[in-house]
C-alpha cells in the first residue's frame, strides 16, 4: 500500500500520488505533444537471453527521451496564471530539452539553470527551444542558488526534473502505452536515477497490469537507490562514476516511497555491460540509445536472473547519445 | 501504361508485373514473418528541409533490411515442390541474409554464394540462419558461375536479388503499408540500385495513392539508373565508387520498364551528402541506417527541388552499418 506521503507543494502540478485516472489524464493531455513510442523486438537480442524483449522506444520520443512526457504533462498541468510566470528548472540533461521544448509549445518562458561546463550541442537544444539560459559553476549549490534568484525574480514555477507527481504521471504514460500493446508482460524494466520514470513506470505496472513485476536497473557506478532499497531510506548519490550520465541523481521524496512500495528489485549494472548492452543495442536492434537507456538491458545480461521464456518490457529511456564519441571506439 | 514486358521465367514465382491484388495478397503471405515497420518523424530534420518527412523504418525491419520483404514472398510464393528443391542467389548484402531467413523460415535449404572476401559479420550472420554459402572469387563472372553450378547439382530455385516478380510485390508491400499510414503524401522516396524496392513502391503508389510522386535518390557514384532513365535503356553500372555500397547493382530487366513509366525523376547524392544524411539520421531520428537508407534524403538535401510544406515518406532502406567504422569518424 502506498504511504499517505504527499505533502502539498504549490510548485508541484498534481499534489497526490498519481491515481490510475490522473495517469490516463496526463496521457490525454501530452498526447498533442508526445509520441506514441513504436515497440520494437529483435531477434537476436532474445535469443541471446532466451526471453521476448519488447524495447519501449523513447529514444525516438520527442527530444530524444522520455522527459518530454513528463515535462508536457507538468506545463500543461499549470493553471494560466502560473504558467504566465514561467517555469524554470535545473538541468544539463534531457530534462533541460524537455522542459524548454513544452514550455515552447504552451508559449510561455522557460528559464534553464545549466553548469557553465554542459556540452555546446546541449545548450544549442535548449536554446533552439527558445528558453532562456543561466550558467552557473557545475556543482549542486550554484545550480540552487541560481534557480533560487530566477524564480524570487520571475515567479517562475520550478519544475523539478522527477520529484514532482505532475512529473511522475507524465513518466507514467509509457509504461502504461507499452501495456496497452504488449498484453501478458512478465516484467518491465526501466533505469533508475532521480526515480521520476521507474515510479511512474511502478505505478501503471500496478494499476494496469498488476501481474507484471517492474525490475529497474542501475549502474554499479551510481546505486544509491539500490543502497536506499536496502537500508529503506534515500542515501545520497555520492561521487558517482558511470557512464551513465542519466542516471547520476539521488531518489527523490516523492520517487522514492513508490519505488520502496512496488519495485521488485534493483539489478546493478557495470559500465563494462553498460557499453556492451548499448552497443548491442545499435548493432542489433538499429536504435541509438544514450548509455543511461541500455542500463536495463545491461542490468539483465550481467546478473543471473530466471528470465527463460518470459516476455520482458524494457523502456529504452532515451537516445541523446554523442555519436563522434562512441565508448566501444574507445575501448577498442 | 505498362508494357506488355512480362516473360515467363519458371524460377521466379510471379510472372507478370505485380497487379494491387498481388501486392495485397504478399503483405498477407509475409505477415507472419516480417515487422509491419514503424514511420517516424523528426521535428529537427523537418525545419532543416522545411518539410514534413515519415521515415519509413525498413532498419527496422528482420534482417535490418526491406530485402527480407521480397525473399519472404519469393520463397513462401514458391510451391511445395519448388521450394523442396531448395533456394539459390548471390550477394554479400542484405539479400543473402533475407534469403536466408525466408528460407529458414520455411525449412528448406538456402544456398548462398558470396565473394571470398566478405566481412566477416555478413558471413557470420547468413551462416546464423543455417545457409549453405559457397565462396567464390569477388568477380560477376565468377559468381555466375558458382551459382550455376549449384542450381544444376541441386535444382534449387534462383530467387534473384531484384529482378523477380516475387521480390519486387514483396518489397512493395513497403510503401504500400506507409501509404495506409500517411494519407496524402505528396512524395515518396526510396534510393535506387537494382530497382527492386524502387519499382515495388512506384506500383504501389501508383495502384494505392495515384497523386503521390515517385523520387528516386542515387549515389553520383553509381548513377547507372539515372543514366539509364534518361537513355531509356538499361545501361550497365561500370566501376561504382561510392559509400552506399548496396547500390551498386544495374537496373534488371523487370524493374526498368517499371521505373521508366512511372518513376518521376532520380536525384543524385554525392558520398559527402549520403555522409551528412546517415549522420543525421543516426543523431536527430536516432535510427541506425546504413550509407545506402541514407541516400534519399541526401538527394533532397543537395537537389534544388521544391519541397517546401510537403508531406514526403522515405523508405529507409536498411541499418546494417559497420558500427566501428562510422564515416563520420573518418572525415573528421
Amino acid at each position: 500500500m502506498l504511504c499517505a506521503m504527499a505533502i502539498y507543494t504549490p510548485n508541484s502540478p498534481g499534489n497526490a500520488v498519481p491515481d490510475p485516472d490522473t495517469i490516463k489524464r496526463a496521457a490525454e493531455r501530452i498526447a498533442p505533444w508526445v509520441h506514441r513510442t513504436p515497440v520494437i523486438t529483435c531477434r537476436s537480442i532474445d535469443r541471446l537471453l532466451d526471453a521476448e524483449v519488447f524495447f519501449k522506444c523513447e529514444n525516438l520520443q520527442k527530444v530524444g527521451a522520455f522527459k518530454a512526457r513528463g515535462a508536457s504533462n507538468a506545463v500543461f498541468s499549470l493553471s494560466d496564471e502560473q504558467a504566465g510566470r514561467g517555469v524554470a528548472t535545473h538541468s544539463s540533461g534531457n530534462h533541460a530539452q524537455a522542459l524548454a521544448y513544452a514550455a515552447a509549445n504552451r508559449g510561455v518562458r522557460a528559464h534553464i539553470v545549466m553548469p557553465s561546463t554542459s556540452p555546446e550541442v546541449k545548450i544549442d537544444a535548449v536554446l533552439g527551444y527558445g528558453a532562456d539560459i543561466t550558467f552557473c559553476e557545475p556543482n549542486q549549490k550554484a545550480r540552487e542558488d541560481a534557480l533560487e534568484k530566477i524564480v524570487r525574480k520571475t515567479g517562475a514555477v520550478f519544475i523539478h526534473p522527477y520529484d514532482n507527481y505532475g512529473i511522475i504521471a507524465g513518466q507514467a504514460t509509457a509504461a502504461m502505452e507499452l501495456i496497452d500493446e504488449v498484453p501478458g508482460l512478465d516484467i518491465i524494466m526501466t533505469p533508475v536515477g532521480g526515480g521520476g520514470l521507474l515510479s511512474g513506470t511502478l505505478l501503471s505496472a500496478h494499476y494496469f497490469s498488476p501481474d507484471t513485476k517492474v525490475i529497474a536497473g542501475e549502474p554499479g557506478g551510481a546505486d544509491d537507490a539500490f543502497r536506499s532499497l536496502k537500508e529503506g531510506k534515500i542515501l545520497e548519490s555520492v561521487n558517482p562514476d558511470t557512464i551513465a550520465d542519466g542516471l547520476l541523481t539521488s531518489l527523490g521524496e516523492k520517487t522514492f516511497p513508490i519505488i520502496r512500495d512496488y519495485v521488485d528489485s534493483i539489478l546493478l549494472a557495470s559500465d563494462e555491460f553498460i557499453i556492451k548492452s548499448m552497443r548491442l543495442i545499435w548493432e542489433r536492434a538499429k536504435l541509438v540509445v544514450e548509455p543511461s537507456g541500455a542500463v536495463p538491458l545491461a542490468a539483465l545480461l550481467q546478473n543471473d536472473i530466471d528470465i527463460a521464456g518470459k516476455r520482458i518490457g524494457i523502456i529504452l529511456s532515451g537516445g541523446n547519445a554523442d555519436i563522434d564519441r562512441l565508448p566501444w571506439k574507445a575501448s577498442s
